[in-house]
């Protein structure tokens, strides 16, 4: 994954920093200060860790020979107020970079985290990512990928399934659907011409009643059916677990055993596990705000030690905090 | 701002899009389709709109000259299901572009509008952006853009900076003065060094009271003293309004009138509130997960007319949405 | 109205009475007590009174002659701790009859109050009485009346439609529409054979999109139709404001303004108070168990007064309340 | 019980029925449709079933030869959404019975399960209907029949007292004693007129303090006296646990430990289990309103399959729902 | 008032008061200090100022010549953090004082001001202080006083009615009427014995119903009765709204509209307010649990100025705080 | 302990006992009645019994020869409705006794409750009495002794410490340290001339931050310090877990591991509970008005029986409670 995550130039520049950083970096030089420091980065809530794959490939970049650096994994948990990252290096290798380092790791962690409470409550129904319409384009690739660290199987765009190393999921837009005039011939033109390995899953929104529109897909592409897909808007009261349960008993009793159900639209934990708790027969949920509106976690470097002396702000402890959990990372691996 | 915000390849490829889109690209394509349609965005919530200079610079890009385009201006206030941007084009030319244009919106607008509640909340104490740390740093001056749409008046990114329009702020981070061993030479060296249009601010909870450490760096810069920072953490209760009011009195009765306050640490509209309700002598607040914690606000495209008639999926009701409150954009600029 | 509401055997007979009534009759006469008494009745809650016609019909049968009668109009409201009917006779004479004079108020004057909390909420659009199928059928007319008493403008039953003076209201049931098995060919035969003077009202969530129902029955019955009724169930998200906006929407795009929207489901105040508020266009609302649930309104009956000397049991005041807005009755009209 | 559940002729007429039942038979009967449906009965809570034994006599009288019923016993306990009874039958039969079969369920199983929470509060303590005068005379004798089919012991009217197969139980009412001018007199009389068989038992809050009165009538009565009843109303703070064990005390100080306590007055489920928890001394409760005012509990008929083809409206499940509890009626019985 | 609250032996030796300002003052003597220092006392919540009285008697016992003090009125209203009290003078003169001058204070201003809060309630219906049993013996009388500072009219204790210079009230309690045996017999006892100038006033629940022997006294008694007493327990229900409505109406109709109603047992401002609010004619309150329950309000002690020159502690603003309420107060006048 | 506890003549005479006790005596003495009578006292409330020492010092002064007292023991745990003393005696002898009595017991059993739950919350850490500034002085030694009853191990006035058994408690006031401008000044100063057996505890939050004044104390008074004392105020966020931590791991780091850490300002038992449950390392509390705010806990006295035979007022049952927890009192050796 090296490329993937591979550091961007207005971050190595400071660009996207704090600017005090660019300033003690400017003081130091000048006072010639270049002690090694101990910083030690640790999450004030807990969850599941996510970017520090991108941490490390940037810390692989700039640290000089002699940094030494002890990280948890990437998608591991996290306890609240626990150390994930110790670096023991010349700190103006890499003062201007703490802000990049805990924005990498909050924005995701706050994202897999969310991911992970829906995968929780889903209890082996599979997840796919579909949050991309919620944040910048700039990170929309990130997002799936931390939600996909969180347990989704999936994701909906191409930057994201690359990043997760997935193909990208998608169904048929309302728009499609609306451009043809009907939900039938839309899913015909589908299997017309998109290429066989993708899979053939009937959105049955958009005209008729979903129950109808399913058993219409199914009887026309026969085999060829995937899944449907329920996407009934909030203005028409979101998919219910009866509804699931009616649409697949229709479909079974019509015949389409095989025809999976993919349900979406305003999904999140709770609603999942009423899902769930209610026995209806879903085969794959769509989730997307559930997570792209969890709020970063938020992430805190402190300097603990300024050559080998225990040191500390007022409200810390100084010294190195105990963490065997932490892993002594090779960053000649990560450079290569 | 045209170069702040103008496309990049991974939007225009469609790599950052849900990959139906791309799908649905196909088939028309194939099926020879290409009507007219006219699409609306609206925001499922209210609040103050960011990122439509960026929306519309992309359009200017992709869209043939025939397309129209009528949209609410950035940073104006916007009402729940208000319709804010309505675009009619042949459909084929900016299809893969939904996810792009609604995930624009949408982080942005979620953040300009809690930056706007802080600012309600300060009553005239200006605010600034300090939370580029709790997001990835592709992003991270989009937040502090965001934050100023919705009211602040600085930030501490270069990169927000430049896209606000303003120059950084920074004072000193806890940091230097670990390495310096002491606030007062800490702020020594950023006064020899640092340019002197940087407005000296001293960050006096590191060591000793701050206080104490307020009085310290008083008598030591003198008239150079732009203000303190009080930003006490939470392991010592944080910043409260009965210490703000202490440490006024306390440079005042030393003859301190002109050195400014200004406060941090987990500082939320609701904790503004309690330190203007308090009459707390606060001359500024920097501001940071109160933003960029806010969940996006979800905004939806709709297909409301193809070829001029008015259709809809179920649950929207078909045909164009009247709002006076829409300005035609003349595209032709923003392409220049 | 006498006919309607005279008095019935078990009633007379004392069948239907707390025993100890019919023990207290016997002792006094073995005793050779007959003292006249005056009983006053009050409501434990305040409300609108339903059910006096029917007690002052008891009255007028039971009564003898010098019985004197002072009571609040049917359908007045009341309030808490008001005397509303007031009783000086031979106490022999009526004991067995209160166990029915309380009950025929509590009940319907619960039913009565609940609907007009109903009306209040609809701000002037006209409200049905579905409820029959929650009570027994032997008080199913009774509720009906007593939710026109508190408001409503028609029912469901002609036992009800002949209390209140109207003619019953209905549309087609669901069953109808499946034996017919289409929601057109329904309409279509209640049109052939019911009276031209019922009014044509289809229901539109059977078998298909409410929305496409509503458009195929107006484009079927034209200008002979009346209406639509909504009715969607709990297990597809109930009737929604927005359902009925969208419904609207399309049914004026097709040029049909002139059909109304009829919106019933486990309507009550709060939800009726909820499509007022968000403007949805409704011509009529359908109420059942917002009135059939509604509990009795405790009723007292205490004995103030024995020969014109004032008495009370323990907890209670001796003599006569004064309460000016109680007018005698004239009983001899009601014998007529 | 065939002769006390007779249906009337109002219920077979279809007075009390929703009038589109009987537009729809004379719909059907032009249309010359009467195919064979069958439709299930369940309820959206779960509960006491109750007013099923009515329901059959019902059916039995109007279903043709060929009908096949089966059903719940009455008093059983029914879950939410459990089917309790399904027919099979010649539609235009029994079509304009719906709401009659529907309403003798819903309220009878209503008060019934309200009647069971107080029993299964009481722990053992017998419990005895006084609720006739919360609702129509019309339905007092159902009213206590549900409360019966609940688990209580006894009721206070003759109506109620045949549908139950018990006497019906009286004290005295404060009437008489107001009369009487004395609570001892009242007793007195009451035992000198009363047949031998019925219970005395004083009612103690008339006049004078509940355990000085306890304490006078047992001394009058001896061992004629089975018990008394505690009556307080609110205005006096109603009966308190407390009460009771002082008036227990001071009964057994005196040798009369063979007196019973009856307790009433605003007497719930709630109530009784503070009465229980507190270990007071109660005998029997009187309870009306707990039971009077209980909501119906809603039953849905909904037409499942049409001449042997599984069908439903949108929201339900088409074709037979197996309930394994359901046991097939022999109507004949039901008949002789 | 001097002779009352002459501060005693205890106080002045230091025995209660916090052992280490007596070490302060041995090690203020052994250093040969004892600056003139400015000491303010400020109370943290709002309330009715009480105990200042006492705390001036003993300043002016301590303070030399010289000392200054300034202090709110006795009985005044006080916001929070408001100084109540400035003392400057010699240090050691008063060190040892501190204890005794908060506990004053805190301690009978959080009962002034819960018995301030009843009187607000009663809106204009005397109180009368019963608290003396729920607190200490010594200081019965202060907590009596204290809530005559709060608006009592009165007080049952002899300590406390010297203090706030009153006749003690007492009526008659339970103990008397048991050993008498009758409710009559000891009223006329009380009258037989005690002094003309005491009023004379029932207690009514002992034995019998309270309805009832307010009747029997009144009788008795004749014009002598000044008032009753209903005292009810909580076994029985306490009293009610509508048993002082029913007493009053009972004594009413057997012309004895001069004999008054004062109401006691586990009485507090929101039972007065609902008294007040159901218009129940109470001619008197007698609280006692709702005052002597009162927390105290902390009342702190600051050291402001040494020898004229601001100080603090971290935490508070050093040097005087401006309060235009304080009064100067002349201590020769305490002390003669 | 009896001196300690000596009644004194206020109380002896009557004087702060409700009058109508006084009353009662004198009409007893002309009415020439003196029966023997049993009281029973119980408190409304479970606790901690406190006062019955001097209680029963109080009868053994007052009661004559044949008195006969049973009593709970000092210290023990009570039951609500637990009778915790009986008396039995000729009433005259002890009448005007019983609102001390009651007092006694109502207001040191509050507090030695509320004292109670915070130990339960420290679970082994000591707790250390500071709250006589929030009583009156007259109560103060009171209110010490009862929370050392209630489990506290000390505390901080000569008073409480006398009734106590222990030696008083006392750090360095705040006083001090202002006066001498510096804490490790004061601290100096305190051991230059307090008695060697006086624990040397130094307030660290004067002047300077906590941290830094511990680490300045320790190095100064070296192996002589016992501790210091951690009291930030509510205005700087009082004390918290991280606070201790940070101390502990400072004073730690620096070799002051013998140095304890006593924890006051606002402490209560849920903040105990906290500190507890974050693994702070307290080495002792200091507790206030969590003590001396706790509510009196209302106890009643009532005569059960008159010359051996059962008697009651209304709500209580006559006759003496059985409690096989109560021990014969011999009042002969509390009067040597």
């Amino acid at each position: 994954m090296t490329t993937v995550f591979d550091p961007e130039g207005d971050v190595l520049s400071g660009d996207t920093a704090d600017v005090y950083f660019a300033r003690t970096q400017l003081i130091m030089r000048n006072e010639d200060l270049n002690p090694v420091v101990t910083m030690e980065v640790f999450a004030t809530g807990s969850g599941v860790l996510c970017g520090m794959t991108e941490v490390l490939a940037l810390l692989a970049r700039v640290l000089a020979e002699e940094g030494e650096v002890w990280a948890l994994d990437e998608g591991g948990e996290m306890s609240a107020k626990e150390v994930v990252l110790r670096i023991t290096a010349p700190y103006r290798s890499f003062v201007i970079y703490e802000t990049a380092i805990l924005g990498i790791l909050a924005q995701q962690s706050g994202w897999a985290t969310a991911a992970w409470a829906c995968v929780e409550a889903a209890q082996g129904i599979p997840i796919i990512s579909f949050g991309a319409r919620h944040v910048h384009p700039r990170v929309a690739g990130r997002l799936e990928y931390a939600a996909m660290v969180g347990g989704f199987v999936g994701c909906a765009t191409p930057a994201g399934a690359r990043m997760g190393g997935v193909t990208p999921s998608g169904t048929i837009p309302h728009a499609l659907i609306l451009i043809m005039g009907d939900t039938v011939e839309a899913i015909k033109a589908f299997d017309r011409h998109v290429s066989g390995e993708v899979n053939r899953i009937a959105l049955v929104d958009t005209f008729k009643d979903e129950a109808e529109e399913s058993l219409r897909v199914a009887e026309t592409l026969g085999e060829k059916l995937w899944g449907v897909r329920l996407d009934t808007p909030a203005e028409r009261g979101r998919v219910t677990p009866d509804l699931v349960k009616e649409v697949r008993a229709r479909l079974d009793q019509a015949g389409h055993e095989r025809v999976r159900i993919v349900v979406s639209g305003g999904i999140d934990a709770e609603r999942i596990g009423l899902f769930v708790e209610r026995g209806a027969p879903v085969d794959a949920f769509g989730v997307g705000s559930a997570v792209s509106s969890a709020p970063p976690i938020d992430f805190t470097a402190d300097i603990k030690a300024i050559e080998g002396k225990p040191v500390a702000k007022r409200g810390r402890i100084p010294g190195i905090t105990s963490n065997p959990r932490l892993r002594k990372v090779d960053l000649s691996e990560a450079r290569s």
